[in-house]
């Protein structure tokens, strides 16, 4: 039963306060299965703080299916409905096994290269993902990701980005806000100003940007301000130190930013949503419930994720009573989630019925025509499968791969039934060929994305000397990686050109087959 | 919705028989998640099959929150309630992440041999799998194991067991039944006449039991004698060669056994259910239409995922017409499953409501309890940790461990926060110890059950190998093995007495945690 959204009047200071925070939760039903107890908070406590008044909440882990119960429960704790949030930038199956999952944006920004065709992907990738997050209760994606990746070690927008120039981003961009936006769901772009020329993960550090204003407004901003003008519902903040718009504070916490800059100058009149403030640039730095107050001050409507939600509330309700904030302030952001809210309001869910309305067949194949258009080859194809050859995997983190590898993946099963036997490595293997296999021609399978291959990363190490012993031994009978085109650049100047070789930005097992297709002609 | 169950002679003799027939599903919700696609039908078969008339279902695959859906989607298609079996002889969390998962049953008979709670132990056991098995929407649980293992080179029963005497099996069996029946919840004992003395796994080929009737009935019978005067409502036939009852057909699709033995001497009046007739041991050799007309030939009331549910349907109806079977012989069999459905009618699953019923405390509690009183432990306690040691983690299959090893687990994170590097190691990584590591000190974790260690899988292999490589070079700091208890007896006697050795017979996290807890005082 979802409630409706009764009249800012009638809510208490401390409760229009807490509709700007949105907590971080799992999709798991069950206490038993949260995998960051430190971070997610039990079941009590998330229905102590829907109770409580929040505004929303943004889920990581779990389903599809099991996202359909759980928001559904959480709706049913809310007096005033909730905001249901998920980082789904590659689809609701990118975070949610059952949905649809695309290959990352890049992939279209690389069709787009040859075949305006690519607008009508990201459209469809928009439409795909909003008709899906609908489906299962959650009526806010936070996408698109409109920085501009021109940056080629950024290490945490990387592919995520609709492409390496705003010309690029643009456009798709906006597609794909065009296409969420025919349902009544809510979008947000990010990570204002731009996050895509740094080299810092703002996860681990705070970035430093040291442009001029000038080269902002020509490059990082003019996505912001197109998908404004295309009606983007959010804008999230960066965790950057933006130096020549204010040297104190990152943008996140920046009133020169969110309100200098997003509000006044761009004009924007919608959500102003901070990243997950719990990272450690931010609430190390500036404290986990001061940093909140500052993000307020800043100009914030919507405070994602702070460390500690009700320590968040209390602390924006004490710096109203001092003074320091105007109740104006917190009463115009809420105006605004109103308006967000008002616009999802009514949307119902049937959990009997997701099952035909997610992953369709029609779904699929989009994901697919933009798996085949955007996968580079090169080399001698098809290539004829050596019996007893080599298929060597490399991952990132074994412990953590399988969404994307099992032993029913494609990219374990079509070498297995072609004869090759599979040999898997990660950063707990440690690289230890043994005399006896060095002979076997070898087949080399690599999912990386995000990590700069010339960082420190134990991936970088072992898939560089595995690469480096196979090509000096003659055995590298072909390469396919799935995941970064920074990589790809990287490898191939120092290989045969005649040795297959398959890019594939997406890393699902759909982009396997695709990509395996190719490869082996199967 | 669920239907109600109609009188038997608005039946067409086709849903008579069809009533017989229970299908395998996996437990996601959407097509693309089905992960053996060659056996496990898509929704809209699946919905075709329901539609006709099938008796039930047999999940496997999918979390419970998945469950909840799914059985409610199958019912919602019957127009005659579906019984909706699953494999959880360890809990539904055994199969259906966010269940309680309890360690395997000889856990229990380990206990036994000093503690009579034990029993109270296997009653909780069964009593918490049928609370929670209901909650989702499981109304028939295949389970207890009543197979005596006797044999410890047994690679299918094993830890499965109660225990390794009919004695030991007996009154832990009855608890578990007496425990489950506290609810409207079937109950199966397994596999009859008896699965414990075989080295051959029935999965693989037909094992063959060359015991004189009278030692039969001493060890294999006795604990289904006495499982059915504890009112277990079905038995579950297995697939195998009992020379001296019938040297032609296998138990599931012998007369002699399933007629003259379980029906007519033991004079047991519930269900008989065939283990599943896909298994190569019965559909290869005796054809996947014409086995299931043997098995009903042969007095099963059951018949268990036949390889094409449709074809079996129409063999049976087919040797109704041409003689070979009676109507009667169905007519009765199909009075006996109405019987069952009768039992568990009227049960109704709220979705929302799931998060109260499955893993709660006091049933984490239970299992604990079981995990702590079974532990084996030896040598010098606790293990200072080494700063810079090595935590070398030895699994069967690195790309199918994702339930009981993740990034999250503790078998990973305990050792790490005591300064431990994680080395993985399995089925696909090459024993290739490197130089510069061959003096680090090592806390071995083993995950192993079911594969006798002695036989030819890789693990053994690999696991044996290291094991010598670390105990010659005095490398060896604590060994902590999870899963089977004939492993740690094969191990021990060639190891110091005073490292420190710690058995566990489950591999969930709750036992990694319970056995590092002893092992560091953490």
């Amino acid at each position: 039963m979802t409630a409706s959204l009764p009249d800012l009047d009638t809510l208490t200071f401390k409760e229009l306060v807490a509709q700007m925070v949105v907590v971080r939760t799992c999709g798991y039903l069950f206490d038993s299965q949260i995998p960051y107890p430190e971070w997610e908070a039990n079941t009590a406590t998330m229905q102590h703080l829907v109770e409580l008044g929040i505004g929303g909440v943004i889920f990581l882990g779990g389903s599809a299916a099991e996202l359909a119960l759980r928001s559904q429960q959480m709706q049913s704790w809310a007096k005033i409905p909730l905001l249901i949030a998920a980082d789904i930038e590659e689809g609701v199956g990118q975070r949610f096994p059952g949905g649809t999952w695309f290959a990352p944006p890049m992939a279209i920004s690389q069709i787009a290269r040859t075949n305006p065709q690519a607008e009508e992907y990201a459209a469809a990738m928009g439409a795909i993902t909003a008709a899906e997050a609908l489906a299962i209760g959650i009526n806010w994606i936070l996408a698109p990701v409109v920085d501009v990746n021109n940056n080629p070690d950024n290490p945490v927008i990387n592919v995520r980005a609709f492409g390496e120039t705003p010309a690029a981003v643009s456009p798709l961009a906006n597609a794909f806000i065009k296409g969420a936006k025919a349902y009544p769901v809510l979008t947000a772009a990010k990570h204002f100003p731009g996050h895509g020329d740094t080299t810092t993960d703002s996860h681990v550090d705070l970035p430093v940007i040291t442009h001029s204003p000038s080269r902002l407004a020509k490059i990082e901003l003019a996505p912001f301000t197109s998908a404004i003008a295309s009606g983007v519902d959010a804008v999230m903040s960066a965790h950057l130190l933006i130096e020549c718009w204010d040297a104190k504070y990152p943008a996140t916490l920046s009133a020169p930013i969110l309100t200098g800059q997003l509000r006044d100058r761009l004009g924007f009149t919608g959500l102003i949503v901070t990243d997950a403030l719990m990272m450690d640039a931010i609430s190390k730095r500036y404290g986990a419930n001061e940093s909140p107050v500052l993000a307020v001050e800043a100009g914030a409507d919507i405070l994602l994720m702070p460390s500690d939600p009700e320590g968040a509330i209390d602390a924006v309700c004490e710096a109203v009573k001092n003074g320091r904030i105007l109740p104006q302030r917190i009463r115009e952001s809420v105006e605004r989630i109103w308006q967000a809210k008002r616009q999802v309001e009514g949307v119902k869910i049937d959990p009997h019925k997701i099952a035909l309305k997610l992953s369709q067949p029609e779904s699929l194949q989009v994901v697919e025509r933009i798996l085949q258009q955007s996968q580079i080859v090169s080399g001698k194809l098809p290539l004829s499968p050596t019996p007893n050859g080599r298929n060597l995997i490399v991952v990132d983190n074994l412990l953590g791969s399988g969404k994307f590898l099992t032993e029913q993946s494609p990219a374990i099963t079509v070498p297995k039934s072609l004869g090759y036997t599979t040999v898997l490595c990660d950063r707990h293997t440690p690289f230890a060929p043994k005399k006896e296999t060095d002979n076997l021609p070898t087949l080399m399978q690599l999912f990386i994305r995000g990590n700069p291959f010339r960082g420190s990363s134990d991936l970088t190490q072992i898939g560089m000397n595995w690469f480096k012993k196979l090509s000096s031994s003659h055995n590298l009978q072909a390469l396919v990686i799935y995941g970064s085109p920074y990589i790809l650049e990287q490898l191939t100047p120092a290989m045969d050109s005649e040795i297959p070789c398959i890019f594939s930005y997406g890393q699902m097992p759909q982009a396997q087959t695709v990509a395996l297709h190719v490869l082996f002609n199967v």
